[in-house]
């Protein structure tokens, strides 16, 4: 059982692993990538993960055994985990509760050698839906406030296997981050009466100078005040502040946009190694009106020291202008 | 000149520089180090850098030239300039002001092949106090709110030279993370009418098993809710709140707790790369009683992924009682 303990002053609840704790030697195996060979997201290897939560597969394959298209599963070595009550408690000055929540991870093809780049567009219509499914079904455990689905892809990217897969992490927490969104979409909307980010994807739109791309219901960007170089957001062009109630028309869009700037990031910055998030309304509070849904890429390409460590502001050093023309012109392979 | 630009939910301000904007081609350069003869931080080679601001050398010695034991110099490509009007301005929905600024280096030894835990005491004591004087200076510049002092070291924290050095940064603009320092103390401080770092010290100090080292002045520790392994802050005893109003007496306390807590990471994390920051109180806020000045090690151990970027949570796999247990009891070089 991991522990959440919370900064008194930050108001930040950090993940400390008190029972299985990394000793020195583990951190340089971070850098050494599994052989494919004994990859638990292979097909023949399903026992090497927790049973299948959700699959993709015909209906004449068996559960947990190989044929799947997609599945669904918990982390073997969870952040959180879905056992015990929260617990919440002091020790002196500081408080701590358990780690309770759930960690699942997205395998997103039995296929080793292919990318989510390389995924057909059907196949990432699967993803979507996973990503929604699990969203939903984790709303009936009453203890938990957030779900948080991401993509680590690429060593640098904090991947532990290269096998493509996304993660969903459900909270009993509402992070800070997303704490700072919605105060600050609150306030934006107490200001002006109007969602900053429909705000943002119509400035962007007039603008022209950041877009990437754009179909009927999404568009793609590299914001004004990017934090990174090649940072770029997908937002629903309507306002929708809940990512788990995207109708199946939006998901063909949503697919379709996605896959379109996987393949520009790859051919401009030569397969970078990304973070994404989908930065989405908690649990409990979906309905508000000042916050919309969207997915955040950060490709690698920068370290964080000391000044952003220090401030919270990053350095950029290539203009979004710039990272949006490059990835908007760039010419996609047939 | 680079541009400061404002995250119209986050209230972020990012320094986007739009003058010389990185190529994709840079940032593969990022991983190679310079080699040492053509070092602009060595002796002899003074006019690579930009005109020194201050400097530890002997009476005899020429401005410029060689014969120092510590030099600060403007940073040779700055995030910030000191010339020209903050100009604050807005475009469409976003907000914007000019790169204005100071970015400094401080170049610790003419030694190439020293580091700073290398370093005498007496060194590291000149260090502290060219800290000290370079904030105290700019504190006549009042378009300044805020003075950043930081380290990065090895290529994985951010360091793009490998001779020792260390930063100061002063911005326009009071920091994001500062910001959040301050509210998050002044909130304890309504509270319990005690300063939360006080009360940390304290704590730290009864429960002992996160304790690293102490003297008359200063103590070291992992903090309870560490974001990362092996994370260790050095805090004054007593209550200051301004870094830059330290005493010669406390320096050299402060010179000998740096001194010990760099020996003893080096020795335990086998020479990690690592951020350094000082933490103090804005320049026109200095005298509030709720803050207090500390020193933040982050070795660089784990990398930040989606999940961090999602939440502003971390995950830590080293519980901070077994990180200060190992740096507390290893022996160290006589």
């Amino acid at each position: 059982m991991s522990e959440l303990r919370r900064d008194p002053i930050m108001g930040r609840w950090n993940i400390i692993d008190t029972d299985e704790p990394a000793s020195i030697a583990e951190f340089e195996k971070e850098t050494h990538p599994q052989s494919a060979s004994k990859c638990p997201f292979c097909y023949g290897n399903e026992s090497m993960t927790p049973p299948e939560i959700h699959a993709v597969r015909p209906q004449d394959s068996s559960v947990n055994g190989p044929g799947w298209q997609l599945r669904v599963v918990s982390n073997k070595f969870p952040a959180l985990r879905i056992e015990g009550e929260l617990g919440r408690r002091g020790i002196g000055v500081f408080d701590l509760c358990n780690g309770v929540g759930a960690h699942e991870v997205i395998i997103e093809t039995p296929d080793h050698n292919r990318q989510m780049a390389d995924l057909k567009q059907e196949e990432l219509v699967d993803i979507i839906r996973a990503f929604k499914m699990r969203s939903l079904d984790l709303r009936g455990d009453k203890r938990l406030k957030y779900t948080l689905i991401f993509k680590n892809y690429g060593l640098s990217a904090g991947a532990s296997l290269e096998h493509t897969h996304s993660q969903l992490i459900a909270l009993p927490i509402i992070p800070k981050r997303v704490q700072e969104e919605l105060r600050g979409s609150q306030r934006y909307f107490e200001f002006r009466d109007r969602c900053a980010y429909c705000d943002m994807v119509r400035q962007e739109l007039q603008d022209e100078e950041r877009m990437v791309c754009e179909n009927r219901s999404f568009v793609a960007f590299c914001p004004f005040m990017s934090s990174f170089p090649f940072e770029l957001w997908i937002l629903p062009k309507d306002h929708h502040g809940d990512f788990a109630q995207i109708q199946p028309e939006q998901i063909a869009d949503f697919s379709r946009i996605l896959k379109e700037v996987l393949l520009r990031l790859r051919v401009v910055l030569q397969d970078p190694s990304y973070n994404f998030i989908i930065h989405t309304a908690p649990i409990e509070i979906h309905q508000r009106e000042e916050y919309h849904w969207h997915l955040e890429f950060i490709p690698k390409l920068t370290r964080t020291a000391g000044f952003e460590w220090g401030t919270g502001f990053y350095i950029n050093p290539t203009p979004p202008e710039l990272a949006a023309k490059l990835l908007r012109e760039t010419a996609l392979p047939v």
